[in-house]
């Protein structure tokens, strides 16, 4: 094989075998094949595109460059959910100690914030003492003693796609679909699981901003899957507004545990019976979707899902206290609010401004060595469709270091689109089922 | 300025400024920008194209990341000629010296073989003791005695090219008009040159094989010039079938003698007089180009541009008794002839075929660490139309070591289109001039 030929060929449209992307892969993962290379191949691929046998190729060769866990001998299902990243989306701190109390294993390994999104690690992480860092028997061990653990990614698992990651982000060549499926694919099938629910997000908040890029997105993803041997199902949810009532780490990990316990705003509520009705389902728990979703909420109801998230809690070294007491998350010294500026009624939101309004108050990353600060972040009074009257309150900041107040207050301001008359059409939660 | 935006920006079609090129090009070249950005970013050029203002743009930015010479305070216009490559074109050889003897200086900087066509450099160093080699201050001095010096590439020139162009090579990104237009322009535009006479090859032994691909390339190069402030013309010439008799180092060192000397076959001397005619023409020497070829034919029959090239040869340490007896020149051990295997006209040649021929003897390169055997060589019997018997030599090949001549035989043996029927159209030795 050589190198330039491969690139080459995919620059003039043509198709590698799998022999060769599985060539390439190992070769780039051993340190056999330059960066400068990879970084060449990969702008051909961002701009000719993959097939679908080459896209399964890829995220099969990305996911065997590591460790792929297998828990066959534990007992029962393993069912995992992954988000392709929104504002406010705090649904796996619900749903994983839902389908855990429900009896299918959640083994998630999750991401951190990224751009404008927030990251379920972080969110973890605003709880004192919670690791997120767990070994891999670790992992195997808090997994088969309550049915779920929630960590990071760890060295041993996809360490090509570590690697190519980190080239993408430097070389414009995080916009593929067929690169970005390979990512998560291979990621995701290393843990060990049977069946996969993703929820790709689509709107103003989203990276995919239009449903019909997310919507082929998401049939790559299932279709992968599928070629993989995975039962994998898709959700195009709604991501034109922020997911519930706030976006800010230690902020969304106390609306978790309020919809743990019942509550919680009405969207986060029916997604996550949503997500979780369908992890139960590929879980095998249930025979209907809807059972599933009866189920989560009985789980909830009873307060077993909430008694299952103190347990992961206490095994992964965090403070316990918090899930009764939610106030003992660490919360931000101040508060500034954005008022509306007109009579009428909110037509739609930047949603993407928003998150990155949270970036700049300190509650996500725009380096990778930026520290967080889990107090901070916004909270959302009114959605789209909501009447709002001049100089009532559309979003308050919390916020500790004012450095950057101003930058954040002016995002959010711009972010809100006020129209005298209201909304024809409010946007669905979830727009399709993909794969089901 | 991000890297990454100009790498995402060309990525998505759009369009660069002077400064961000500029930019581009200086870190680059100082090594504060990363080989496997510069791929990425080389690639997305690739596969979307440049504006002719970025091309431009691209050639100052290369051309002054080195020294750019200035010959203003000799006398005399300045003019070079560039050709894009291919089979037995010796040309250089021939017109260097007659230009030079007609009062028009030639600061004439030439390149190696690459792939399967033949550089200057290594048939002028088929002549015993020739130093291509040197320093700037000396390429003046003989150029300010005698009126035209033959180098090879210096690290002062245009070192953006040279960095780039390794990397292109290894990154599948040679195949780009603009790179390739902006890589010739820069290194020309250093010579301190006031007029350029390109010579774009076209057809099955050159890198353009499509008469308008070498067009569009010839008119991009034209353009380019001229932006910069320098005269150009294009000739689209024919590479259907080698020029000349011979294709090897030290044959074709003695061919162009031959040519010097009156002799040599049709098709050389009818280029070297075209060529030398526009170099004349646009060196302000001669009203037309018609005239310009009666002094260059002039030169040759007076003797005066075959002592014009002595002059040179002892000037750059060559063994000047070759210039009287071409037979000193290395030849090699052993021939093999190839003959026609029917009856019929010679109707076409893979010409690019040839030139690996003459690679695969040991007379070119695969690998820049490769060493050339300058004896080496095939030497052509018939030409495109030509008749030819069953039995009748198309070809010998020359060579020392046998290892790979079975390989070389079957290259000439394939190359070689015998049909029944005389063809009806030969292609004309220039099928078009661009600029004038």
């Amino acid at each position: 094989m050589r190198v330039v030929d491969l690139i080459r060929r995919k620059r003039d449209s043509g198709e590698l075998t799998r022999e060769e992307i599985e060539q390439l892969i190992a070769a780039y993962t051993g340190g056999d094949i330059p960066d400068y290379q990879m970084s060449a191949w990969l702008m051909a691929v961002v701009l000719r595109g993959m097939s679908r046998a080459e896209i399964a190729a890829l995220t099969g060769a990305m996911l065997h460059s590591g460790r792929v866990l297998d828990f066959s001998d534990l007992p029962g299902r393993k069912v995992d959910k992954h988000s392709t990243g929104g504002v406010g989306d705090k649904t796996s701190l619900v749903i994983a100690p839902v389908v855990a109390a429900g009896g299918v294993k959640v083994p998630m390994i999750s991401g951190r914030g990224l751009g404008h999104t927030g990251g379920t690690l972080d969110k973890l992480e605003s709880i004192p003492g919670f690791n997120v860092n767990l070994s891999l028997a670790n992992f195997r061990r808090v997994l088969e003693t309550c049915g779920c653990a929630l960590i990071g990614q760890t060295a041993e698992i996809a360490p090509a796609d570590k690697k190519i990651y980190a080239l993408r982000d430097v070389t414009g060549t995080v916009e593929s679909p067929a690169l970005i499926c390979a990512s998560i694919m291979s990621k995701k099938l290393a843990e060990g699981i049977d069946a996969l629910v993703l929820d790709v997000k689509t709107g103003s908040g989203a990276f995919m901003k239009k449903v019909e890029d997310a919507a082929s997105l998401a049939e790559l993803l299932v279709e992968t899957g599928n070629r993989m041997g995975k039962n994998v199902v898709a959700l195009l949810t709604d991501m034109n507004q922020p997911l519930g009532r706030t976006a800010g780490n230690a902020m969304e990990a106390a609306e978790a545990i309020e919809a743990l316990s019942g509550g919680g705003p009405a969207d986060l509520r029916e997604l996550c019976l949503e997500l979780a009705g369908w992890m139960f389902y590929l879980g095998e728990r249930v025979k209907t979707v809807d059972e599933g979703k009866k189920l989560s909420a009985e789980l909830i109801a009873s307060g077993h899902a909430r008694e299952k998230f103190r347990e992961i809690v206490r095994l992964q070294g965090g403070d316990v206290g918090v899930v009764d007491d939610p106030r003992r998350l660490p919360r931000a010294r101040q508060t500034l609010g954005v008022t509306s500026p007109a009579d009428g009624y909110v037509a739609g939101t930047q949603c993407e401004q928003l998150g990155v309004a949270c970036v700049v108050l300190g509650g996500g990353r725009e380096k990778k060595e930026d520290t967080i600060d889990p107090a901070v972040g916004l909270e959302f009074h009114k959605r789209i469709g909501d009447a709002v009257q001049r100089g009532e309150p559309l979003c308050t900041l919390h916020y500790n270091a004012g450095g950057r107040l101003d930058e954040a207050r002016r995002l959010v301001e711009t972010a809100y689109r006020i129209e005298p008359e209201e909304p024809k059409a409010i946007p669905p939660l979830v727009h399709r089922v993909i794969g089901a």
